[in-house]
C-alpha cells in the first residue's frame, strides 16, 4: 500500500459530522478511483490500519465491508484483502460513482430499476443479507415435481413453427388458474404466453403506442416499466400515488395507456381500493386510454383474500400482467398478458414481427405444473413460509412499517437525510437494503427504504431485522451515534 | 349457399387471361368477404358445383384447396365444406385481404416477414407441402441427448438472479463453439447469451440506437430486421444487393448501424466476397458505423468451409449474432450477440433495464448439448441431409435456381408478372411457395420465389419439387396453359 495514513486521500477529521467509517472508506475509494491504489495491490490488515489511522479496529472493519459490498475490495479476511480488478465487482448503489456490472434481469415491482449494484450471488459470496426487494425464495420448491416438469416437456417433438400467443394447453391452463385466483372470467382466448410482466409491458407498448404518445406510471413506482415504455418511444408521465395506491383525479387527460400495480402497489404497498378502482375505468373509458394492471405479487396475500383483478371490471379498457416469476423463480421465464382477443390477436402479430418468443419447453413444464397442482401447492407453501418472514419483519419493525398485508417487500418510511445513512451503515454490517428513491424518477415524494424479504434465508432474515431495528433506532434517537 | 352461380361473384369469364380457377376462387373469398357466405354455411360439393357452374371438377377442386390453404374454408373432403369462422384460419400471402392468424415467430432471416399467413402446423394438418422458408428440420435430432440436457437443467438449483449475460458457462461453451467453427477470436467476455437473433438486434438497437438514427438494412433482405430496427424508433433505409450481397459503395454516409448477412445473404443466397467485406470495414470505419452481421444459418455450407465470420475481421465494429434457431430448433429460444466487452456490457445494462431475459433452463440444456458434443453432431448429420435435400431442388429445379451452395433455402427467379399465378398455382396443388417480394420493403427489384428445404418430409420435398417444376415449366413454356 503506497499511500501513507496522513496523505490527502486517508486524513481523517474527528470534529466532523461525517463518520470515521464513512470518512476512511470514502478515502480509500478515493485512492483506487485515482490510482494511488492499483488493482490486485494488497492493503494492510484492518490491525495495522487501525493502529496507523489511530482509530479502532471496527472503523476499519466497518469500511472495509463496506467497499467489499461495493465491488472495490477482493478477497477475504484472514487471507488477505486486495483492491479488486476495475469492474470485477459492482458497487451497491451508494456511491453512484462506483465501478460497476449490471444488475441481472428481474420481473415486475418489487425489482429495482437498472443501475449498478452488487448481485444477488454476489451479496451471497460476500456473506451479506440481502433485503432489496425483487426476488423470491427459490429453494423451497418440490424438487421432484420440478424434474418430472422438465422431464416431460423434454419428451415432445420439437416444433418447427411454435404458436406465438403460447402452446394452447398451457393458455388453457393459465385461463384456468386465473379464473379461480384472479376472479377473472376469461378462457385461452384472452391469454398470451409472456416471459414476464416486462415482456408484455413492453409488447403491449410496441402494439398500442405511436411515437409520442403519453404513457403514465405510478410515482414512485416501478422504474423499468419508465424504461420500457420510453425504450418504445412514449413519452412517459409520472402520476401521483398515495397509500391506497394511484391518485385517479391527479390524472392527466391525454394518457394512452396507464401503468398500475393495484393489487399492491410498487412501492408504497398500498391495495386500491375498489370505488378508486371505479374511477379508474370511468377515466380511461372516458379518455380512450388503456390500463395495464400489473399483478406481479398478488397471489401472496397474508390476510383477508386478493381483490379479485381490475381486468374483471372491464376486459375492454384492462389488461392484466401476471408473471411466475415472483411465485416460482425468475430462472422460468413464464407470464401471461390477458386481454380481450382482438387486442390479444395484435400483441401476437407484433411478437411475429418482432421475432419475440417464449421458449417451448419452459412453456410446457410450466402446462404440467400447473395441470398437476404442483404449482398450487407450492403457492400454499410460500404463503405461509412469507407470512412467517413478513412478520419476523413486524416484530422487530413494526411501528416503522407500512403497506399492506401483501406481497414481498414491506416499506420503512425514515427522514429523508438519515436514508443514505442507514443504508450505509447497514451494509457495512453486511445487511443490504434498498433506498426508496430507487422507485422515483425525478425527485422523490417518499423517503425511506423497501425491504424484501423473499430473499434471505429466515434466519438470517432475523439478524438483519435485529441490526436494521438497531439502526433505524439510532436514528429516531436523533442519530446521535452518527453525528 | 345462398348465391347463385351466375349471381356477380361466381361469373366466370371463359375469354379472361385469368384460370378458371383464380377467377372461382376469387369469386367465392368476394362473396364470403362480403357476407354473402356467412361463417359456418355449408358450401355444395365440388361435384355439384361444377355442374352448377360448367366446368371441370378439377376446377372446383383447386379453387377449394386454395381457399382451404387461405382460411377461407374448414372441414375436408367427404365430410362437408364450410365456411371457416372469420380469423379461425390465416390466409396465405395471396390475397392479402383475406382473414388471418398472425404467423408463428421465427428467427434470423430465411423467416419471411410478418403478415397473415398459414401457420406450418396449419399447412400440415391441410396436408400441404410446406417449401416456405424458415424452418429447420426438427425430426431428426437426438431424442437421449435432449431428454439428458434438460434432465440436467431440471436438476440445478434454481436462482433468483440470473446474470444478464447468460449463464457462463454457456458463454464459454458458445465461445470455444465460434472459435472453432466460425474462426473467430472470442471468449465468455466476448457473448451475450440471447434468444436469438431478432432478439439480439432488439438489445443491440436499444442499446446504441438514437431517436431517428439511421439503420441500414439489405434490400431485398429480412424484413423482421426492419421492424424491429423501427420499432426502437431507428429510420431504417434498405440498401442495395446484388447476388454478393450488400452493395458497399452504394451504402448512405450517414448510417449509425447496417445489418448484413454476409454468410448467406438472405433472400437473393450469396456470400460477401472477401474484398467487399474489407471494403465494408474500411466504410464503417470511415463513417462510424456498426455492423450487425447476423450469421443465421452459417453452419451449413455444403461445398467449400464456410469463410470465417466478418466479426473477426475488426471487432471494434461488427456484432455478431447467431441462434440455434435453424441448426437445432426454434422451440429452444436460445442464441448470442458477440461484440466487444464493453459494448457488451451495455447491452447487458439495457437488458436488465428493459426486463429482458433467456430462460435458465434452456441456457442449462444447450450448455450440455455444447459440452458434450451433441450440437456438434446433430451439426454434422442435419449438413449432409439438407445437401442431400438441396441436390432433390437442384435435379428438377436446376436450370432456374440461384444462390450459394449454403443454408435452408435457394432462390427461384420468375417473371415478375409469372409470380402470383405460380404462388396460387402451386398452392393449389398442395404446395405451399414463397414470393420474394415478402423480402423487399418496397417495390421489388427481384422476381421470384424462396424455397425453404428445412420444413417438408424428404418425400414429400420431392413430390413438390416435380409439381413446382411442371407449374414453372409451363410459365417458361410461355405459360399456355395459364392464359
Amino acid at each position: 500500500m503506497s499511500c501513507q495514513p496522513n496523505d490527502p486521500p486517508l486524513r481523517l477529521d474527528r470534529s466532523s459530522t461525517v463518520p470515521l467509517t464513512v470518512q476512511l472508506s470514502g478515502g480509500l475509494r478515493e485512492a483506487m478511483s485515482g490510482g494511488l491504489l492499483r488493482p490486485g495491490e494488497r492493503l494492510p490488515s484492518s490491525r495495522a490500519l487501525a493502529a496507523q489511522l489511530g482509530v479502532s479496529r471496527t472503523v476499519v472493519t466497518e469500511a472495509f465491508q463496506q467497499l467489499y459490498a461495493e465491488g472495490w475490495l477482493d478477497g477475504r479476511h484472514g487471507s488477505g484483502t486486495y483492491v479488486a480488478e476495475h469492474g470485477a465487482l459492482p458497487s451497491v448503489s451508494v456511491p453512484p460513482n462506483a465501478p460497476g456490472t449490471p444488475a441481472a434481469p428481474s420481473d415486475g415491482p418489487g425489482a429495482p430499476a437498472a443501475e449498478p449494484r452488487l448481485s444477488r450471488a454476489q451479496a451471497r459470496r460476500l456473506g451479506m443479507v440481502d433485503l432489496r426487494p425483487g426476488a423470491p425464495w427459490v429453494r423451497s420448491h418440490d424438487e421432484a415435481a420440478w424434474r418430472r416438469a422438465w422431464r416431460h416437456a423434454a419428451s415432445l417433438p420439437l416444433d418447427d413453427d411454435p404458436d406465438p400467443r403460447g402452446l394452447p394447453r398451457l393458455r388453457e391452463a393459465l385461463a384456468e388458474h386465473l379464473r379461480r385466483t384472479r376472479g377473472v372470467r376469461v378462457g385461452p382466448e384472452n391469454v398470451l404466453v409472456t416471459r414476464g410482466t416486462g415482456n408484455g409491458l413492453d409488447l403491449l407498448a410496441a402494439t398500442v403506442l405511436a411515437r409520442d404518445d403519453r404513457a403514465g406510471i405510478e410515482e414512485p413506482g416501478y422504474q423499468r416499466a419508465h424504461d420500457v415504455l420510453a425504450s418504445r418511444g412514449a413519452e412517459v408521465v409520472p402520476c401521483r400515488v398515495d397509500h391506497d395506491g394511484i391518485v385517479v383525479d391527479d390524472l392527466p387527460f391525454d394518457l394512452r395507456l396507464l401503468y398500475t400495480t393495484p393489487a399492491h402497489q410498487y412501492p408504497l404497498g398500498g391495495r386500491l381500493p375498489v370505488p378508486r378502482r371505479e374511477r379508474l375505468l370511468s377515466w380511461a373509458r372516458g379518455r380512450g386510454a388503456l390500463v395495464v394492471e400489473d399483478d406481479y405479487d398478488a397471489e401472496f396475500r397474508y390476510d383477508v383474500a386478493p381483490l379479485p383483478a381490475l381486468y374483471g371490471m372491464d376486459p375492454e379498457r384492462v389488461v392484466l400482467l401476471g408473471t411466475l416469476s415472483k411465485t416460482l423463480s425468475p430462472d422460468l421465464g413464464i407470464g401471461w398478458l390477458v386481454a380481450r382477443p382482438a387486442l390479444l390477436e395484435r400483441v401476437a402479430e407484433t411478437r411475429c414481427r418482432l421475432s419475440d418468443r417464449t421458449g417451448v419447453p419452459a412453456q410446457a413444464a410450466t402446462a404440467l405444473l400447473l395441470e398437476r397442482g404442483d404449482l398450487d401447492r407450492h403457492l400454499r407453501r410460500m404463503r405461509l413460509e412469507y407470512a412467517r418472514r413478513r412478520r419476523t419483519l413486524i416484530e422487530h419493525l413494526g411501528p416503522h412499517l407500512t403497506g399492506d398485508t401483501a406481497g414481498l417487500h414491506v416499506m420503512l418510511p425514515l427522514p429523508a437525510e438519515a436514508v443514505a445513512r442507514v443504508v450505509s451503515e447497514t451494509a457495512g454490517r453486511g445487511v443490504l437494503v434498498e433506498d426508496t428513491s430507487r422507485a422515483s424518477h425525478g425527485e422523490p415524494t417518499v423517503h425511506g427504504l423497501v425491504l424484501g424479504y423473499g430473499a434471505a434465508h429466515p434466519a438470517d432474515l432475523r439478524r438483519a431485522c435485529r441490526i436494521l431495528a438497531e439502526v433505524v433506532g439510532r436514528e429516531a434517537d436523533g442519530g446521535q451515534e452518527l453525528r
